[in-house]
């Protein structure tokens, strides 16, 4: 069995297909007003959420989330994997505590969303879940206290930097049903380039991303041609561009299959800078849009390639520099037998 | 497929059954000279490890048992597990970066160990990996420095607090070969007792503890009597008692039977209140005394059941309760065929 499903270190095939068969989205004001706005299932104009404390608001955003993919799927999981940008993932803890069902966090950064789908196909493909979720959340104001400044001291931020989405995705996968197919999928390395400007993490990410996409293409004996959309999630304008610019170089030409969350959440008249990033980015892009376009029928096969940074303020103040890593995911769009 | 490995929600069992082929330890001064001293494969004297920051102690310290895991098993995994106590997981991300080999982060707090070995074996079972690693480490001084106070303060700590250990632990995993088996387990449910004193995690964590113990009895059709140990880790010996009194009034009598990696660190003498916490104990004590004690066949079958508060110094600024958590894993001598 290992044989088959084991391509290359790393990388996998799920033979059972796994089914990803709900999927929502819940979103700040900031996100709901962007390009996007029109996608996600939920905009909150209260980015509090009617919560007392900003971790409480993140939190309840990826309840939210959650709740609603049930409602949209009418399953329950036996598993969550859950993870979050902040300390001790405890907007995941927090979200979960008083669910009485089976919890598993985990932590990516950035990419947690398409470590959980990995882990979830894994536990579906290899029969140890019927149904189950991952899910994620960032709340901008929850970030920003945790790993720069809190709001009111008004910081300036330079033209690399991102802003952290106010937002959650849940995905729900099963072993049957309906639902866009997940097909295979790539765990990656972490990749140091020796950035540490915690201002600039799309340069610290972007050199992950290759490495995860090459890998991807390798294993699979495919190529950015086989795909409809190629999905990065969330280099930002600057990492994006870095990333175009590597792939070139490696003779790898996705053009305009090639796209980032965080360019698609905001609009430049936003004056987020170099666009979204955070855990609920990419995921409520996926879950807003991609989904939706896959199960549309849009595109018959796309990349959904998470990046994280790995960091503390901590490691920062220490003078580590930043790593990155990347997990690539392959979605089909499962058309019905 | 699934009928057959998923017992219950968050209960399965590994029909291929699973090796851990190699395991390691790493610890600090004070645990060197506690009563398990011997056991461990490194006693660091030096808990700073020649690093710069106790960020980078701790770390050094997790890639020790893994150095040394891999060393003793002459496999290098495709996949690796990882995790710790430290904001954004840092300590496994710095002992990892340059290693070139796929990676996922997780997180569990104190039931980080008891995670890594059921995804682990999840990925073996499941057939997306030949050899998996599954790490996790802690440290004293980081830790304090973290959730309490710089050391230098000098804080005053009540009878029911644990001390975090400086210890880590490496498991490798394989799909054939030679070393204890892991059966089955259970990954449990977050379960709020409302308890909000950080000096007290045992009694946060003990009703976790209670709960997946009685999930996994019930799921396998076993009991006490099946098992020669049934290790939790880390409730200290506040936590553990809390746990017998909750065992015995659901008729649950392991006596000497159940032991906590907390309670057997450290001895009574060494001052360190309630006994051991921190990733790293359980995962020290699991690869410093109790693999080695199945493979020598002291053992037949053994319940490993991590435990881990899910809390964050903000969250508690916060007076949110400290939710537990419990995972659990069944391990089998492994009798060569």
């Amino acid at each position: 069995m290992t044989g088959e499903k084991l391509l290359k270190r790393g990388t996998f095939v799920f033979p059972s297909g796994p089914r990803i068969c709900g999927w929502a989205s819940a979103v700040g004001k900031k996100e709901g007003e962007g390009p996007l706005g029109g996608c996600f299932d939920e905009v909150w104009e209260d980015t509090s959420l009617g919560q007392r404390t900003w971790e409480r608001a993140e939190s309840r955003l990826q309840e939210r989330a959650f709740e609603l993919a049930l409602e949209k799927c009418g399953k329950t999981p036996d598993l969550i994997f859950a993870g979050d940008l902040l300390d001790q993932c405890v907007a995941s803890s927090l979200a979960h505590k008083s669910r009485d069902l089976p919890y598993l966090g985990i932590y990516g950064a950035c990419s947690t969303m398409a470590q959980g789908l990995l882990l979830g196909a894994m536990a579906v493909d290899g029969g140890f879940s019927r149904v189950c979720a991952a899910v994620t959340s960032s709340h901008f104001c929850s970030a920003e206290r945790q790993y720069r400044m809190p709001l009111d001291y008004g910081a300036v931020r330079p033209p690399t930097s991102q802003r952290t989405c106010t937002a959650a995705g849940c995905v729900l996968i099963s072993s049957g049903g309906q639902g866009p197919i997940i097909r295979a999928g790539t765990v990656g390395s972490i990749v140091d380039a020796g950035v540490t400007d915690a201002a600039d993490m799309g340069a610290a990410m972007a050199p992950a991303a290759l490495e995860t996409l090459v890998g991807l293409f390798d294993a699979t004996g495919t190529s950015p041609e086989d795909y409809g959309l190629i999905l990065t999630g969330d280099l930002g304008a600057t990492g994006a561009g870095i990333l175009r610019e590597l792939m070139e170089m490696k003779g790898l030409h996705p053009g305009k299959r090639y796209a980032d969350c965080g360019e698609l959440i905001f609009s430049p008249s936003q004056d987020t800078h170099s666009g979204g990033s955070g855990c609920g980015c990419s995921a409520a892009v996926l879950c807003g849009r991609v989904l939706d376009e896959l199960s549309r029928g849009m595109h018959g096969r796309v990349i959904f390639a998470g990046t994280g940074a790995l960091l503390s303020p901590t490691s920062l103040c220490q003078g580590e520099s930043i790593s990155g890593i990347c997990h690539g995911v392959i979605l089909e769009r499962g058309v019905e037998a």
